[in-house]
């Protein structure tokens, strides 16, 4: 009987419209309203009820004595925006710290996919999500993983989600669809080797559709035929937000894939895409924004979807065009009929606009209320604290050296290690020589040539998988944390295993987190209580300054050369991106879905 | 569990693409694919399999010994075309018949309105349409009207259809929403007079939004305050197809409004409403073509949505954003997911164009079958008996003359005259002097001064409405009709009684259909069966003939100057158009929303 409440709520405000007696509650008087179902940016007031927009256009007759008239002249007037791909963990952020951040700068939802908790925690940590979600004064809806992990063989989750878990899950409230297919981003290795999976997801994700909710997909560098696989799996409506090369987005464009153009803290790949519009001329309506990843440090420094909006105009795109990817376009794709327009009706999610080159938003409001001036949140917005149940994540016994070595009967040995490449997801894959001491394979500082480990971490099996990394240039210590996509084992690099096992163990005491480890000793950790990936005890400011902090101690004490090392270390566990990566069943030859020894 | 049937089609696609094993069932080999995603016309292949495409591109590898691959060469290849919005009911027409005309010009997808068939026999006359529906190859959906009669307190229609009907015919197969909110239309007079229709349709329309149905609206001339009233009694998404001016065009854009730019066999606002797009350079994604209402005749004659989009394309529209108005723009509308683009997973509804200016139609496949070729429908599809729940919709005595005399005790009076504009639904009222003879006011031959009335034919209340009308120029007999929108009651315009009521009861014998009476003698006769609006007895050129010459003889032997003199009269009793009009309860002014005495 819900659609009887929102009766009477469209009720009241048709009386308003037709009858003397009631006036609007705010009207933004004399603005420019940038009108993203035309195209046009022209002088009209909006009058706003409750949480609707009332009226667009000439407003003077829903003036009454108790409206607040909001003199907006020569400002610019647009849908509040709509990140459509995102992931709250890779912020480390409760949603409500995130949007403390992102509401000033005008966006008003936030579409997020909450994969990282899902491999951590499973349906009860993406619940938990959902839940705060309910929380916040903007607009949060979840896009969850239809699996967890990524490659079942080659790698372990906290829990395995598959289709036993839709129903559940895409029926809980604010879980509008699936997200990121991952199972299918390496479309021949999946069908040949896991075939399962592809007939898992099929179930997924047809059952998804026919509960109305969306399948987001995700098709990197595929063409041909196995795009059209992906999309068919999918059930014919989907996203990609890891298209790269124009030539890419031009054929996913084609063939009606909506493309989300990232842009996001590292990976940046709007500039190459947005070359189908510019260059190019094609029908924009399926070119969407998204910035997948974005830590604290961007948001605040930056901005969020205005930024991005900004980015795209610079690239030659007509402002309205590029506010249209970030409001219409992808409230089309969502099926978000209430939002992404400003017209009768709508809920009054509004950004105002200095400048719409500049995209300096000067007020935010959401549901109707003014909830951001001049770059600061003004409505209460209380700290979140998670719940037990998605706390304690990490279920194992402290580590001793033996855990992490790796051991030979030979004095010499040829190993196989991992490069790392600044700024990449993806690897190189090369062949070292290193010593055995006392049955010990070492490592080489001098070459760069270091331990890389991943402890499951989930109390499942007590897996640790072993090798050799290159690339981030320590000349001694050693740090770990309980982030590591995404399945979320902990990760750890080090010149030495004594130094490992107490970072690793600094973690496993924390119940998640960071920690820098040099001479046995701690020199600085973060908590990520919450699942092990977030922290629901610092704001924003603080989680962005700690981890400047963490980074700058393995620059400097640790002689560390790769910028940002915790993110990249994160993603040397990522299993579905080429070429060789660590998870906790050993070291992964992607390309080929085959577990390889570290020793040659 | 319907959609692990889906799952196990998908799966079928998938091992296509991804094995060597399978292959398509056809390939079209070296076409120019219309892509109305993109806005492109580019070289490709398409393969398709079972009744789905399977992928769009070099589909070289998709061959395999028993494909049948169908050159293309030269030949544009377009979604098949959507009509948003239609009434089967104005082409007299089964939906089999209708389609048999209709598909070989390319349309695959017709959206149906049945509140013709709605007000004379409310629901079990629309599921009946919504079970024939089931029955053809094209695809046929239903949006239902959630009120009958139009206006309550003016007149009476078979049965009385409102919020109560939703649940029940909104989840009926084949109905995918709510047709237009006749209801609404006049927004300012509904809401003044009848406040407790607008409650009513909010039940309805926020019901049908509650389970992911359309609504679509109608909101011609509206504007301001009236315009967003409407807007958000549909919910905030919503069709017009009686827009006609290019600044209501823009400002129902503006608005949000899909604007379905009607072309039909009579009302024809393209040209207009086209403007906004190419003089303007609105955005036209919710720019759509319809066609509302067309005869066997035109459909015959000149096609169907190819033919509207061809003059779309001489209006100076660029020609594949003209097709994305019956394809993509449509299919977005009414979340037809499946179909409107080409794109792996779509459903193959393909038409096959020689010339994309003349948009004539070679080919039609219909879920991956060839269904039409030049011009011709190649599959079998039997004709379609109604059952009799449908039928025998008149249910009245005989009249008399004393039924349909107009009586005044004064030997000169003033009368209400209706005035009849060519081609135009509105009229204009004037008044006339006449005379009485025996009590009876006396019509005017000279004066072109002749009688009009409307018999209630439902058994409900047998409510007969009379007054006078000019502008037919009849100068003998009469004709009688049982279509008169929207109630369809039976309506009847002569020049003397006596011939009046013979054409009447001719009509009421005949269980509804069209009459032409001179002398006492009927000349000709159209019998419409079903529900006294369509026959499922002739074939689309059979009906085409038989109107054709009931117009001939309506024009030599009663000596009418009116062209298509059954549609205009069929629209005198529309109460929703202003100014006066004829229903079973009388004169109606309709901007007073007031029944008037025929007699001043």
């Amino acid at each position: 009987m819900k659609y009887i409440k929102q009766a009477m709520e469209y009720k009241e405000l048709i009386d308003t419209l037709m009858s003397d007696k009631h006036h609007a509650d705010i009207v933004l008087y004399g603005g420019r309203v940038v009108n993203v179902l035309t195209r046009e940016v022209y002088k009209a007031d909006i009058a706003i009820k409750g949480k609707y927009i009332l009226m667009v256009g000439n407003c003077e007759s829903l003036i009454g004595e108790n409206t607040i008239v909001v003199d907006v002249e020569g400002k610019y007037l647009s849908p509040g925006f709509i990140d459509s791909h995102m992931h709250f963990e890779s912020s480390m952020l409760t949603i409500t710290e995130f949007s403390r951040l992102s509401i000033p700068s005008g966006t008003t939802t936030l579409i997020a996919d909450p994969h990282e908790i899902g491999n951590a925690l499973g349906p009860i940590g993406m619940k938990a999500m959902a839940d705060e979600a309910s929380k916040v004064v903007n607009h949060v809806r979840l896009v969850v993983p239809a699996l967890t992990p990524d490659c079942p063989s080659l790698e372990t989750a906290g829990v395995d989600v598959s289709s036993k878990d839709m129903q559940d899950l895409l029926n809980y409230k604010n879980i509008i669809g699936i997200g990121e297919l991952q199972g299918f981003s390496n479309a021949k290795h999946v069908y040949r080797n896991t075939p399962e999976i592809i007939t898992d997801l099929l179930a997924s994700t047809t059952y998804a559709k026919s509960i109305g909710k969306v399948v987001d997909g995700n098709a990197p560098e595929l063409f041909g035929e196995e795009l059209a696989a992906h999309i068919i799996c999918t059930g014919g409506k989907c996203s990609c937000h890891e298209t790269t090369t124009k030539e890419e987005c031009i054929e996913k464009l084609r063939q009606g894939v909506y493309v989300f153009m990232r842009e996001g803290s590292t990976q940046k790949n709007m500039a190459q895409c947005i070359r189908a519009v510019t260059e190019e001329g094609l029908d924009s309506r399926r070119c969407i924004l998204a910035t997948d990843d974005m830590v604290a440090k961007d948001l605040e420094k930056l901005g969020h979807m205005n930024e991005i909006v900004k980015r795209t105009i610079n690239q030659g795109v007509n402002p309205i065009e590029a506010i249209q990817m970030v409001t219409i376009n992808p409230a089309t794709y969502f099926g978000l009929e209430d939002r992404g327009v400003l017209s009768p009706s709508k809920v009054a999610d509004i950004a105002i606009i200095n400048d719409l080159n500049e995209m300096d938003v000067e007020a935010v409001f959401i549901d109707g209320k003014l909830v951001a001036a001049e770059g600061e949140l003004i409505v209460d917005l209380p700290k979140y604290t998670y719940p037990n149940c998605v706390k304690n994540s990490v279920k194992r016994e402290m580590l001793i050296d033996a855990d992490l070595e790796i051991r030979s009967e030979k004095n010499n040995v040829t190993v196989r290690c991992i490069r790392a490449i600044p700024d990449q997801n993806l690897t190189e894959c090369i062949e070292e020589e290193t010593a055995v001491r006392n049955g010990v394979v070492q490592s080489d500082v001098a070459n760069d040539l270091l331990y890389i480990a991943c402890v499951e971490r989930y109390g499942r099996n007590n897996n640790i998988g072993k090798a050799f990394v290159k690339g981030f240039g320590l000349k001694k210590g050693a740090f770990a944390e309980s982030v590591a996509h995404d399945t979320h084992n902990i990760t750890v690099v080090g010149t030495n295993i004594g130094d490992m096992v107490v970072a690793v163990n600094k973690v496993i005491e924390m119940g998640g987190g960071l920690a820098v480890v040099n001479n046995g000793k701690v020199l600085e950790e973060l908590r990520l209580p919450v699942g092990g990936l977030i922290t629901d005890e610092l704001t924003g400011t603080e989680v962005s300054e700690k981890i400047s902090k963490l980074e700058k101690i393995v620059e400097k004490d640790l002689g560390g050369r790769l910028h940002a090392p915790f993110m990249h270390l994160s993603f040397l566990a990522l299993s579905t991106s080429p070429k060789w990566k660590i998870t906790d069943k050993g070291l992964i030859d992607v390309n080929n879905f085959e577990i390889l020894d570290p020793i040659v």
